[in-house]
């Protein structure tokens, strides 16, 4: 039995309708004079760059920009990134502005221009990032990743073709920054996609497995459920349940973008402590399978893996179920935990995501591989609150096709 | 109507039985050698520091330790404390081990040594502190004050024979690390003071005035309810119900240990960025007339200011009703609401202590001044969810009579 947990947070969080006008209190508190934004050409082109280094502009900053993130960014971008803002005269500050991509490669770059060296130094293993990242200002324009808060940031290795995790709690940004006037203009499928997404980080971290019968006596980034993590996680979900159809359906409902943002946000908090589990196993060899979005593909799991996790966590499904407003009425508790489940794939098809593997392109005869696949994946299936084996992961992959 | 909040977090927070052994850990982190150990001789006496001090032997650090902080402590005792520290050859990291006391006083020293100056700089206004202090560890032996998470220092001003606060959220302690083990030896009275000062803490977070509706335009340190510290002050006014009892009546339950310190952290982290509110406000007029400690004043006030504002506050009145476990049957709302302060009253008596201002030594005739003194109170008073005035706190504080 583990006896202690360690939670990490970002130590400002500046939250709400109009929070870009407080970057300026943020950077006179960094003490920055110059500014190096990361951000995609998605974002400049939607004028949403144009409301941050207008900000930027009025108080005077020196301010560069990098508009050239991309999905999920290969390491041969984070190195042209990195270089162009190492040739720049000198960087305070780096703005990370977007999604999860644009984050997640501000995050490298902060790290490359504090200690210096190659990506790849990088990869994989623990204590590889030596202190504290260079001061990074992380700017969300999608409800879902968490990015701003969390501590990992995924990059492609392309000449191996696998996504690459540099994880250190070292990584998380400075300052999260989050004005929900920002989101307003998202799809509504990237709405769907990234809203599903956040409550798979909230529903796998608040089941997952208490910390105290996580296996492992080495000191873990994901450490399974937590008690403050619980209570972030439990909040979360609720925001989510009550405000992701909206916000996919209208576009411009500031409310429920809001709600959204914050969902997403404490999911980050929870989630980047608790860690993840099974739907994300699961999602990595579907992954390779299927064109889908990673937000498309852990939520089309989500409702199957907690019906298979009900027994072990009732308790929680119930609390879960309640979030979704759900009532006992004549229930039994069983009935009542399995309720969750339901509410997840109702979700799912009141904000149009499919709810059948079958449906985005897996085939049948693939279950048993990626059922083999996702079974080694210790750090996500260690934190899952039922044990999985191949025949039973199989037998949810059937469920779930 | 204000439209941004902003949360501030102990970046870090180890906790869990036994997690003094962790200390290394967070040494390492910090890239410490040489640690500067600030506590008391209660805490020394009681074998505690000696814990500490077998850590730190044991991985090699050089080790000063001060170990005469006073409670509340004077600001000659501070500038005695620093003048130590500064003579020392070199300090990487300060640890504040204790109550409340040597942990503010820490914090102070920590601020010093960065900063260099004299402690009475830095009393009162705004933006004095000019950037991070000094890397400090704080470990709590009390469950109650939070002050292992929060952003205030409280010292005596002697001259002027005033309590002073220094507040600003560079103080706050890089790692808070929480180890219930070392508060087993607390005595009852103790447990209970700094027990019910906890839950003043989470309730008056909780119950603050929404942040949106506090009327001011300057950016606030103590902003009234946030989203975020909502999630966590109600984990914490659970815990501590369940468990404030049982730690005060047996002192070695490890368990209810463990809850009170989690409880007083998460309402730590929720009072020191929503702020208190009426019952903290009472609590400074009142502090001049009786010898209770701190908690003991708070607590006994809380559930007369709860039931002052449950008109106002009713759906999070209930929800603290149900926190302490009380089902509705047949109430209605109002009564519902109302039995959160009830259940807080019997509480006090459970746990021994004063629940009417007339055991604690004030006179009737003083509760007029009392009123008129708590009034100008602004950070707190506008954080209260209903708009106190004269003649309504005088009707309040003559129930609490």
């Amino acid at each position: 039995m583990r006896n202690t947990w360690e939670y990490f947070s970002t130590e400002n969080i500046i939250f709400g309708n109009g929070a870009i006008t407080r970057l300026d209190g943020a950077l006179k508190r960094l003490k920055a004079k110059n500014v190096f934004v990361i951000t995609d050409r998605g974002v400049a082109q939607a004028g949403i760059l144009a409301k941050v280094t207008e900000q930027l502009d009025l108080h005077g900053y020196q301010t560069v920009v990098y508009d050239k993130a991309i999905p999920e960014p290969p390491i041969e971008s984070v190195v042209e990134a990195y270089e162009f803002a190492k040739s720049q005269m000198k960087t305070d500050v780096i703005i990370g502005l977007g999604g999860g991509s644009s984050i997640d490669l501000a995050k490298v770059v902060a790290l490359l221009m504090e200690y210096g060296g190659h990506p790849t130094d990088y990869f994989g293993g623990e204590n590889l990032v030596p202190g504290p990242i260079a001061p990074l200002i992380a700017i969300p324009t999608t409800a879902g990743t968490g990015s701003e808060v969390t501590s990992v940031a995924v990059v492609t290795d392309t000449e191996n073709n696998i996504k690459v995790g540099i994880s250190d709690n070292f990584l998380r940004p400075a300052v999260a920054l989050l004005d929900p006037e920002l989101t307003v203009g998202l799809p509504p499928y990237v709405t769907a996609c990234s809203g599903i997404d956040a409550l798979s980080h909230a529903v796998e971290a608040y089941t997952a497995k208490d910390f105290r019968y996580i296996q492992s006596k080495e000191k873990l980034l994901f450490q399974g459920s937590l008690p403050i993590t619980d209570a972030l996680a439990l909040q979360a979900i609720e925001l989510i349940a009550g405000n992701l159809a909206v916000a996919v359906q209208q576009g411009s409902n500031l409310e429920a973008r809001g709600n959204m943002l914050l969902g997403s946000l404490l999911a980050g908090l929870a989630f980047s402590n608790a860690g993840t589990a099974l739907a994300h196993a699961l999602a990595y060899p579907i992954g390779g399978k299927a064109k889908s979005p990673h937000g498309e593909l852990t939520g089309l799991l989500l409702p199957y893996v907690m019906k298979y996790n009900t027994a072990t966590e009732q308790d929680k499904m119930v609390k879960i179920a309640q979030a979704f407003g759900i009532e006992q009425g004549s229930k039994t508790t069983r009935e009542y935990a399995e309720a969750a489940s339901e509410a997840v794939l109702q979700l799912l098809k009141d904000i149009n995501l499919p709810t059948k593997l079958s449906e985005i392109g897996v085939k049948e005869e693939d279950l048993e591989s990626i059922a083999e696949k996702a079974l080694p994946i210790e750090r996500l299936v260690r934190n899952n609150p039922r044990v999985p084996n191949q025949a039973s992961l199989v037998e949810l992959l059937k469920q779930a096709y």
